[in-house]
């Protein structure tokens, strides 16, 4: 079973809108779903294992010596009235470590998202423009499967038209294209990003700001660039961790600044 | 199912000839298709999909925002006469990004063309002598499956004996060679370029006039050129992409230059 | 059958302890578990063979000419009193020489002590700190599926709370896991190690007192680092091949040093 | 079919033996296989197929623009006195481009044999020294998986003991092990080189003697030296681009020197 879904709990959710936030650029997807998952109290209620992702054990970052498997994870969160919708959010560790896995792995959520009768899907992620962004708040931009979809966001201030953006990489623009061939219309939110942070609030936040208002849901930014602080740590050893893998470093070996382990 | 050949239509064709032009050296196959196609007003009946392509989404680029799946192409065209043949022509985004995904994909498609009764196989490449080419039109090299393909094309000006090819490399080699395990004799005709160009107008023209005469079509060179630079920028973008892809670039990484998004 | 457990005998074993030791950092594990087949005398009962360990062929080091596959090897040693408990013990020539096939094995592993009823899994591995150790007793690092774990072994003095481990890497964190999820408690051991020995006698030795106190075995130190020196040698060979594979290296090639066969 | 044998012939043989012979160090096997099929008018009755193989066609080395798949293939010869054996043999153009390819393609070949009720599996290698080799005949070094065998080819001088041979890498040496594992017992031997020769005669004539005298044939060497020349341009041109496919190079890309086709 190399890629494999598997479910806690069987909520029932009414057309629900889909949420992803995986590692990627300034880790804007990652925070932001951490934010939402934190703020609205959704709950988890599956897990997503695969073969793709990185063949390593993870420590608890609270360093109480606990072993925690590489993942990803499926929470939701019910409407609390009329004006919201159901949502499921998905988080994680890594995204694929080999091109193929991206195929497997985004196939195997779109098909689940199709089962539990998924509305609408939007993924987070960043746009790395090189450049220092001043601005309090920077752009987002989109991409989208449908014309209503880009029109929908568009009202909230999101820029498809006329961009400099040329492809999407990862599971940012995968699921979202699985999705489609599931028959579910679905968006990729970007946030603008020098692409020098390693976790970028700003860039975060305004992804946040497009999805609080699009969802009518209420996010309280206050804690924000505190919780993107406390997790740059965590994040920078599994980046550091992934580009050696993938650069096909051999497993077990000896890194003096990390300290890793055979 | 790893590699998928969604089909849209089923056309009756008649012992069809088909075409491949997928990317490659000075994007001759690529260019020479979406010409034929554009000229002789072929009409797409089924597009293929595969975990060996890229993992990524490609935007519309007329920059509307819509996201597009990497995928291949099929098209049919009847014949318009007595004269002329039915064909089918293989456009696409990619080639497979891992070795194995070529046998896997050429054998799909050889499978997909015995069931349509195809007749004979015809690719498009390049054939990179790394010297800038002067004269106006570009030698077209050959290499074919059987002996009479080769007197066939040898008619039409096309070399095939005592050139410095020793291999030819990916798509345009596997398709004819898994074509003829099928039984349906195949030939690989290349344009002849400098190596240098990213996408050679001229090299794409000597293989349309060839082609054109073996199959009787009327091809107005006219827009060639120009259509040719119009898609460049598109194939930059595809190439460098590609480009880190096989070397093993993280998914999701920045760079300031293309603005790459995770 | 890419990945198989070869059976030679079926042992009947009561809730056995399973131990792993494969190379890695400063081979502690795998040091620490011949050291333990050898002098707890264990008998081997099942092979593992893998697509996933590299496409070679060892001699005999004893250098009489023999040819041995790759493998990983499974042994058990019986209780002798009521103090102890049936042991497993895992050891190899190599572990998976790609991602996935960490995956693979280490599931096909945790499966197979599943059907022994194995009641605790511990692995064994190196935490390179970088810098030289100088104190007679290195320390031993743990972590752990499960806080009763953690109680039991930093009563023998394992380190598990506050460390700067984040991760684990391969083979010793994968079985933990994987067995985790086939309802078995796991731990993970490792030896503080400089990184720059190849193979460190003292970080095994600590490894293995750990061990001995916890299962109530004798365990004679006396032979350990003239053993472990004897084996550097081969050691060697098989580090410089793996890290050659796993670099991309053509098979067949010539080496001028260690003299390889195509 | 990723991994095919097409069998165009079902010989009946008797307890054949077989000898290997693909690419490797110096062409030892390659040439030492080519020159048996030619002597003794050995007869193909099987092809291998494999998408392990390099993802190209060649072009037929007589420039006569004919296409050709990467291929193994197996021949036959029959016992034609009562001294003699009856025996298989391979030759191909190509290895196992990828490290789980070897050993899928030698477990392919292994069953096969065990079909053919094989006696005995002979592969041929090259032992790179690094050193100039002025002899006249170089040593044949030896491994095999029973001392029954070692016994039989230290009768025709050839070394098993005490060398410095610690693994073989590839097709050379798996094949023989999974050999082992259907039953058959084998031997590899390999021809002393210097590891700096693209394809080194001397080798080859010395592993030559060894087989002919064992299997009590007569080989003819007058032609080898001259027949070694002439397949090395052959060669070279595989070699250059088995080591680009392995490190991952784009498909179609341009190459000036070699002037690949994409």
């Amino acid at each position: 079973m190399p890629t494999e879904i598997r479910v806690l709990e069987k909520p029932k959710l009414n057309a629900p809108v889909f949420i992803e936030g995986l590692p990627g650029i300034g880790y804007v997807g990652r925070n932001a779903a951490g934010y939402l998952i934190e703020e609205l109290k959704a709950k988890k209620f599956a897990e997503i294992y695969s073969n793709h992702f990185p063949p390593v054990v993870l420590l608890d970052p609270k360093k109480t010596g606990l072993m925690m498997p590489i993942k990803n994870e499926l929470y939701y969160r019910k409407a609390k009235n009329k004006d919201q919708k159901d949502m499921i959010i998905l988080i994680g560790d890594s995204q694929s470590m080999d091109p193929e896995g991206h195929y497997v792995i985004a196939n195997k959520i779109a098909e689940f998202l199709k089962k539990y009768n998924v509305s609408q899907i939007i993924t987070i992620g960043g746009f790395a423009t090189g450049q220092i962004i001043e601005k309090r708040m920077p752009k987002v931009y989109g991409a989208a499967t449908d014309e209503k979809e880009i029109k929908i966001f568009e009202k909230h201030g999101v820029k498809f038209k006329d961009t400099n953006i040329g492809q999407i990489i990862g599971a940012s623009g995968m699921i979202v294209v699985e999705g489609k061939k599931q028959g579910i219309p679905g968006v990729c939110l970007m946030g603008e990003t020098s692409g020098m942070l390693l976790s970028d609030p700003k860039a975060t936040e305004s992804v946040l700001v497009v999805i609080a208002k699009y969802l009518k849901i209420k996010v309280d930014m206050a804690k924000l660039e505190q919780r993107v602080k406390d997790i740059e740590k965590v994040i920078k050893k599994i980046e550091d961790l992934q580009a050696r893998m993938v650069s096909g470093a051999k497993e077990g070996s000896n890194d003096e600044h990390l300290g890793y382990i055979g």
